[in-house]
């Protein structure tokens, strides 16, 4: 136990997810023992290059697991559980989930060879558990997965209301609309802290129901004569439900593409869910129908390398074209940092004659994530004393902040990624701040962002690298011409590169003493110094390559 | 002369600028000579990492540079005139502008050292040149920077109307009014072609006034109590004098951050602009005055690293500092592909306690591009037969192409950069493929965007490097270790990455015949091909670093 916590508080630490949308991972401890709830993974953005996934560090916890009593993964999207195979032999703990969830945890899981090593403990929906000194109720709210869960967490010293992800859907389709009787209840039952998603927080308005949603891709479905795709999250069941009965509506028949999509239907379908979700056809028959009798639903809304709709418009799936006269909706919102990735799929898309529908275009996408109205909302049914905005960059939970105290929240705090925050007893406030950070898979290796290995590659994307193999005898004589490995530097001017590096070279080891050169320290720096500035002068850089010398030493011979 | 086109036709031939937002460069040809209307760059994007500055690769006509009669400015933005400095000395042909473009022009032709060699030749407003057989009419039209000319080319074959970036402001408080009564004239007088702006075609509202800009921020000064800060793009002089009328409807001084904000105000007042502008406070005593009487105008609404806002964000400069109660109003757009970097500045900025206030928030910023009812207007003005969408994206041309013919335009063509389109005479079509691309700026060099260096960072980027020095003899013995140089893989694993690799490398080179080890392609290849397996094997990457060997041969010693 730290020195500024005591036994008898009630604490917040997020390690991720708070001042970034992305890897959610949160802590609460109370009677010395943690609870974690989500543990999420993030796409590695332009100021990680060379990344693609990144995920909190977690050395904090991992050097108290023995104090972690649990796990709870609110719903399945990867914010919130694609972590989980990467950090849980750090920490092993159970974990615990609504079913639909579960089933997506057990094939991750499975395919990670995780799958007899991790206690997983099923909650049903609306169910209740106690893990240490904390009890869990799980309750359903709307978001664009099934089984989105808000998580209450009663212990002693009080009671937190963790949102997880939500929306106000008046008319959900998929999964049940939110409960307000059992959301006062819970008000009165008395909340201390409410934690709350900041996503859509400058959104005004409300963030719409996935049935006007339905409503328009059917009117659009039923104005187009050409075969017809449509993008979606594949997570979004609902929204792959939507597709389906718009398709249905208009007499098509549906062909699902992509892995995920598939996997997410199969996991509705074992949970319970799309219980009225028409035959699909495989993607191998669906040529034979005429075009407007086909609406294939597709992964690669973002413009995924080797997503679904990518391939096709490269012409890469060997049973699907896409022509003049067909149609591809993207139903679904451009997530900040794909606009020129998605921006260059339509262009694709419309040089093959394809009409392009987005957002933009027509309401064929609602978000999952609630604006002012909707806060407003739980803010009135669950009365918390102290407002922890999270799920947001600092702009957003600032705003959501601003946006509790004046709708009558006594206390509003904002964490950051380390911020220990006692809610009780006494006023919320930062009493520690937990070493953080983010680990970068590289290849099969969990590494901090800022290892030397990605310092290096990101160097010499802008820089280049040179390597020079020096072989010297004992006194430093060459015993034969410097070796130059150019990587990656523009060999474009009117001399040779490789000539203007070793004539560089000599001149420097020439002014070496004879004493300077037995030394390798010596001889290596001066050869690296020269080569580094030739290089620099010769391609105009401000900054010269990243440039290593080995020394290679035959004594006698 | 090609096979493919006659000496009475006219042709329209984009080398940049189609088929992208950026880069514009585009060639008009009669009578066997040429016409280059505007040298622009782009920023490079995620698809180009390690490199900034991209421009049109010119060879085309670098190999018919006798040919070309004379490069036209249309107006000073870095697409329309950035890459001059740096492609001009492939081409050297004299260049036309009017007064505000030439002055910037002359400023950067004398920072390259270019300003003795390049012919200029100013055109007043509203002037006429000859340029070979090509007669060129300037005319003013009204967009985001002083001095956007239209161009009517009239050629023995037909007269083109080349837009260049315009819109239509009603009240454009730089510069003049769009003059109908002479628009329509040029209608009159007939033209073939129209070579059009096609940025905002997808916006069905006209773009807007400058002065409803200039209402909304003098109303957000008088509310605001803190120092006030606002970045926008330096060029957009009009927008530069509207928040200086601004600040002085409200009693604040306005001090200049940023070097090209400087320079771009210079310059529009040596061409006679900005009669009526305040006096400036220098940034080293603008911290002297109360917070309510001072408004910074910075560069930097980009994000951009060096830029006077980031600076101030990022605590570095000695003067400015941003504190709890400012306001930060970007009066800008967010430029696609720099969301990311635009959030982060805006998070920084929140978290100094500055309130942030965007185009999202208030309408303070107005697009230079057209909207629909724009290009309408132009469309009844000019009356073309033909019409040429540029300065888009595939999907902008080829809805504008669209928005054309239904608008009662005969003809539409969409070109790509390096189509060669016959305009006249008979039916416009495509009648050659000119080989076409992107020159990156890379340290001082113009190279190729596939060129070798460029490659082989971006594959460094994902996969590290690993170089081998070998020291062998005339038989193939090692006479030392290989010396092995680890450039970005990570060294995460349990056993040494060096320790690994040299292993491999001594199996690989065991099972060589003792011939084989005499050939250094042979000892090599065999050398490579294991150390690269054994790395990909180490950090379990599907593709394994960027491999290379050199042999040192010591035959007798």
């Amino acid at each position: 136990m730290s020195a500024r916590t005591q036994d008898d508080g009630l604490y917040f630490l997020p390690l991720g997810g708070s001042g970034e949308i992305g890897m959610n991972l949160n802590l609460y401890k109370t009677e010395g023992t943690w609870l974690m709830v989500d543990c999420g993974i993030s796409f590695a953005d332009n100021y990680l290059p060379g990344i693609d996934l990144i995920m909190p560090n977690t050395n904090y916890i991992e050097q108290r697991r023995d104090k972690l009593a649990g796990l709870i993964i609110t719903h399945a999207h990867e914010d919130h559980v694609g972590a989980l195979v990467h950090l849980w032999p750090r920490f092993r703990c159970p974990v615990y989930a609504t079913p639909f969830t579960m089933i997506l945890i057990r094939l991750k899981l499975g395919a990670a060879g995780l799958l007899d090593q991790v206690p997983l403990i099923e909650v049903p929906l609306e169910g209740r558990v106690d893990v240490g000194p904390f009890t869990v109720d799980f309750l359903s709210l709307t978001h664009s997965i099934p089984e989105p869960n808000a998580v209450r967490i009663t212990t002693k010293a009080g009671t937190i209301f963790h949102t997880g992800d939500w929306k106000l859907d008046p008319d959900p389709l998929v999964g049940v609309k939110t409960d307000a009787a059992r959301m006062t209840q819970m008000g009165d039952e008395g909340v201390l802290a409410l934690v709350c998603d900041s996503t859509n927080v400058f959104n005004t308005t409300a963030s719409g129901s996935e049935s006007k949603v339905r409503e328009n891709i059917t009117r659009i479905l039923s104005e187009k004569k050409g075969k017809v795709f449509c993008a979606t999250f594949s997570s979004n069941v609902a929204r792959v439900d939507t597709l389906a009965q718009a398709a249905r509506q208009n007499g098509r028949e549906i062909c699902l593409v992509g892995r995920s999509l598939k996997r997410n239907v199969a996991a509705a379908r074992e949970a319970g869910y799309l219980k009225d979700f028409p035959n699909m056809v495989h993607e191998r028959d669906a040529g034979y129908l005429p075009n407007e009798k086909i609406l294939y639903i597709c992964t690669g809304c973002q413009g995924e390398a080797r997503a679904a709709l990518m391939r096709i418009a490269e012409g890469n799936n060997r049973d699907l074209v896409i022509s003049r006269g067909d149609t591809v909706i993207f139903s679904s919102k451009i997530i900040p940092g794909n606009e020129i990735t998605i921006g260059r799929l339509h262009n694709m898309l419309v040089d093959m004659g394809a009409e392009v529908i987005t957002e933009k275009d027509a309401f064929v996408h609602v978000s999952g994530h609630p604006g002012q109205s909707e806060l407003k909302q739980m803010y009135d049914w669950i009365r918390p004393d102290i407002l922890v905005p999270v799920h947001g960059e600092l702009r957003h939970m600032q705003k959501q902040a601003e946006f509790g105290r004046a709708s009558g929240i006594r206390e509003a705090i904002v964490p950051r990624n380390g911020t220990l925050i006692r809610l009780a007893p006494g006023p919320a406030q930062i009493v520690e701040y937990a070493d953080v950070g983010r680990f970068a898979l590289d290849g099969h290796f969990l590494i901090p962002a800022e290892d030397q290995a990605i310092v290096t590659r990101r160097r010499i994307l802008y820089n280049g690298a040179l390597v020079i193999a020096l072989t010297v005898d004992g006194s430093g004589e060459f015993l034969a011409a410097p070796k130059i490995t150019n990587l990656g530097n523009p060999e474009a001017g009117i001399d040779n590169f490789e000539t203007v590096i070793i004539e560089a070279i000599f001149a420097a080891v020439r002014k070496l003493t004879t004493k300077q050169r037995t030394e390798d320290n010596r001889l290596g720096e001066a050869t690296r110094a020269a080569a580094r500035k030739a290089a620099k002068i010769y391609t105009g850089k401000e900054t010269g390559p990243v440039t290593t010398v080995t020394i290679t030493r035959i004594e006698e011979y």
